[in-house]
């Protein structure tokens, strides 16, 4: 299914409200049962506002005598995201004002967006830029600025409970694969799994969205939701040939958090970790950020670097990075990694002890003193009726698995009660 | 009265319900006041249930033309604890299946129980079993199994309070003396002399008993005493030649913890240290168990090692466990060094403050500003009527006493009351 | 201002109770308004007792032949402070057990008080000592002890709330200098502005009194305040050419902790910190006391030193301790340094945000993102409606100043309201 997601929707011009955005989250809907939030253009979302549809039916540069260099036709990420139109004939100086490239990759047309603070801009490889010698340059930037509608796709997978916990993942970034069709993709099979499956306790859903103020939109229109939602996960950048890197939220004491570290580092020895804002920064501050606080991590493949401004991957925000540098093993093992952590969550309950004090082993059939010595004084001294499962794996460092088997063991053995 | 204890009854066949240690426990109730608590065999004790009264009259291996090669009648250690009888001939493979020897100490008989998972079976030298070279043997176990009774010796020094504190060793272990006739004699030596002071301000219990059974035994049977329990120390094998090892509660922040750390470090500040279920295990983890929750610690003179099941000291479940390796004067230092501890526990108390700011110290008699400036800069700014005096002395790092003595001038000078 | 104060008055005969106090207090409440309060001769204040006054009208030494080798009237120091009086004749053994020098400097005369173990001596140059090899002295103490009163000066700057914060300096120490005429010259200084400013949001009390006894006093008289008393700093030795030593209160978690820590830090990177009653004794005790607890810290400028009774700074407690070595550009900076604190504490609110999740910044024309990005997303993630702007700049590492300039935006933009 990720290859499907990734081949059909890669190369579409996916900006924030776009036609080219829209075919990408109808596309996706036709895979899972996914209902589209619409918010039109002009729509207040907290302090955010969704901006106009852009439509740009060409962006090329000409020389005077009428032979195209280039032109958005080949790649969208000739034109400026949001470029204001154009049209005339530029002296050098003008365009390269205008005209984006990437000197230290010169063979990489650069994505620049101009959501808010508007300009026309064009963009190219800095290797042609570079042969520019002449005087005069014709610019055609044909774009338009309409009403229209943001869109949201969300799955839900409904509960037993109605708390939830969300994925994300950014669906905007026109020809762009690891930035983010990795996290949708990763999202997409993860639920696609979990639809299959039998009910689960909690519920869960995954947002489908254009980067921050998708997740504004959704929130703010959903705010009675809130309140239930006891974690978040935000997936992105899944097929780098790099280790996890898990981004803490800022509640790093939740139990969502305390989850995606233990299973994390139990599935990839290699990942790092460090405190919320210090990854990489997405969607993840709209869902923790003031008067929502929802403890959402970020569970990338991005490189550790001194400055968080410095690229994640190589290939970042360039039109390098296409399907072709895609780690599909890698994109694989982290849609294992987050179904594990959702299998986790579901395991996460309070143990409470229904015996008191040392147990007598040999009493119970499903308890084998000699193998299962170790987890049972690792665990039974820590139920308190307050400590999680994850807690409880936390404190004793045993395998999350081996916590929650012990815990079903003593339930069997009508030891505990799961609160 | 230590030495006395062990001499009498250390060498009696003290399984866990036997006449042997019947024999101990009454021989003990001679010496101090003492309640036998008795639980029948079948007892349901929390998780547990009380085993069968074991009879062992003799088990001996025999060479076919009759000759003893070794007999219970010489150690009751020959015979493995719990036995299944058995009686016949036997190829010398199936004896060695059966035949329980220490390979890395050749001259000791080991120590084999098999309470639970019954089996016939026999121990012995080890160079006795390296010159067994014939190919049949008789074996001769002559052992039975009755109902009986558990029994739990409990000696009750009642003071004004009901809340009380446990002190506990186990006497169970045929034939051996640091494991734990060390643990009772320091008991019974501490209680003697309990007794015979002025009533203590809390209520103290000693409880002597066969291991892990009977604590589960008695405390179920006396469960309404729980949520009095303040605190508990269990006594271990004290006559090693070893320092002191201090095992914490699995509440480590509790008034018991706290005191019983601050006096042994004055005591011997050769000590060390380490949390629940990392020194040595024994009743207390029953007592720290779920739904029952008393912070009780374990003191004892056991090595600390690598692996927790590495023995504890050199003689460690043998038949070299004798009076004859016993340190006495390490018994009489850890018997003193438990009454420092109730006497630590009888001091502390929350002294709330009668007076205002800084103290006008030539105003009162009992206060030599010269020679207190240093314990009084340490104590008075930590009156808040909150922290107890283990918990100022821990703050302060100053010697337990010297905090006590300080806060009965204050009490005597009326500047403080104790709650 | 605090040229003239300690020109005016440092010279002046300041014991506790005494007209040299007086005259000094007097001046000062010529300078700002100022209440005096008076504790006549015997007031309990707590547990202490206000003592006489205590009138020196001469104490010499003389030889026998009536030649006069030092006078109380050529410097108060040659008293101890709070002598008995007494004339006659005296022996060199006798006398040297009433002569007190300073051996380590030889040209300085001691600073000696007896206010409570009463006797008479006198204070000289130990290389004055050197030279009397008389077998016989006459000794001449005119002193004496009448009723009198205890003055505490106190400047209010009345603020909008009662809750209020103090700074305390003493005004005693016959004829020295740093100790602490430069406290209170600060003081002074501070409340000056203060008073010259607009009405500032907290009520300020600037409290001049002398030593322990002073506090006691005005303490006792003002219980009713105490609730409303925030927090403390008490000024002393400032015009030292060491750099500021910071000493936490009893309760170094407080507001007013963290507000002096930040403070001081950032005006001057070489201060040094140290906890409650590690860097220098005074007034602070009584404050932090128990029943009191007022977070009451201490800004000096003594020298860290291993042992506390070390001398703080080189002429500390010595006829050498004159305006000649002060260094009145530090003066300065402290009672800079000092303004700046209470500005800190007159910012110090609990934003509480008015919105949701990340901020638009594009649509707030105060809000630059270029330039505040890294200020905003350190803030606003902090914005939970229990930290201050404190705990915001402590827990961020961010210069106060940067905090506090960023909520004054975001409340511009109505996007917190200050609690």
């Amino acid at each position: 299914m990720m290859k499907n997601i990734i081949d059909s929707i890669w190369a579409l011009p996916r900006d924030l409200v776009s036609d080219g955005y829209d075919q990408a989250i109808d596309a996706l809907s036709d895979m899972l049962p996914m209902r589209i939030h619409e918010y039109p253009t002009g729509t207040e979302c907290f302090t955010w506002i969704v901006p106009e549809k852009w439509t740009c039916r060409d962006a090329r540069l000409e020389t005077m005598d009428g032979k195209t260099l280039f032109s958005y036709k080949d790649n969208p990420l000739h034109a400026v995201s949001y470029s204001l139109p154009y049209s005339g004939e530029v002296d050098r100086e003008t365009l390269f004002q205008h005209l984006h490239t990437r000197p230290d990759m010169p063979e990489a047309i650069p994505f620049i967006f101009k959501y808010y603070k508007r300009d026309w801009g064009l963009c190219c490889r800095h290797s042609l830029k570079q042969t520019l010698t002449d005087d005069t340059y014709r610019v055609v930037i044909d774009t338009e600025f309409t009403q229209g509608a943001l869109k949201v796709g969300e799955v839900v997978v409904k509960g037993k409970k109605q708390d939830c916990y969300i994925f994300c993942a950014h669906l905007c970034h026109p020809a762009q694969t690891n930035d983010d069709m990795a996290g949708v993709a990763v999202g997409m099979d993860v639920f696609r799994r979990l639809l299959e499956g039998p009910q689960p306790e909690y519920t869960y859903r995954l947002v489908i969205l254009p980067e921050t103020i998708g997740s504004a939109a959704w929130l703010s229109h959903n705010e009675s939701l809130i309140p239930h939602i006891k974690g978040g996960l935000f997936l992105e950048m899944l097929g780098t040939p790099h280790p996890h890197a898990l981004q803490r939220s800022n509640t790093p004491d939740s139990q969502m958090d305390t989850i995606c570290r233990l299973i994390t580092r139990e599935a990839d020895p290699k990942m790092w970790e460090d405190d919320f804002m210090k990854v990489i920064l997405n969607d993840e501050r709209m869902f923790n950020g003031p008067g929502i606080n929802v403890p959402m991590l970020s569970l990338s493949r991005v490189l550790q670097r001194d400055d968080l401004y410095d690229p994640p991957y190589s290939e970042y925000h360039t039109s390098l990075d296409t399907p072709d540098v895609l780690d599909w093993d890698n994109l694989n093992r982290s849609s294992r990694l987050v179904s594990r952590i959702i299998e986790a969550i579901e395991a996460n309950r309070i143990p409470v002890p229904l015996f008191k004090g040392e147990l007598f082993c040999s009493r119970f059939k499903s308890i084998d003193y000699a193998s299962m010595f170790h987890v049972m004084n690792a665990v039974i001294y820590r139920l308190d009726g307050e400590k999680s499962i994850a807690d409880i794996a936390r404190e004793s460092g045993l395998p999350y698995d081996d916590v929650v088997a012990f815990i079903e063991i003593l339930k069997k053995e009508k030891l505990v009660r799961l609160a």
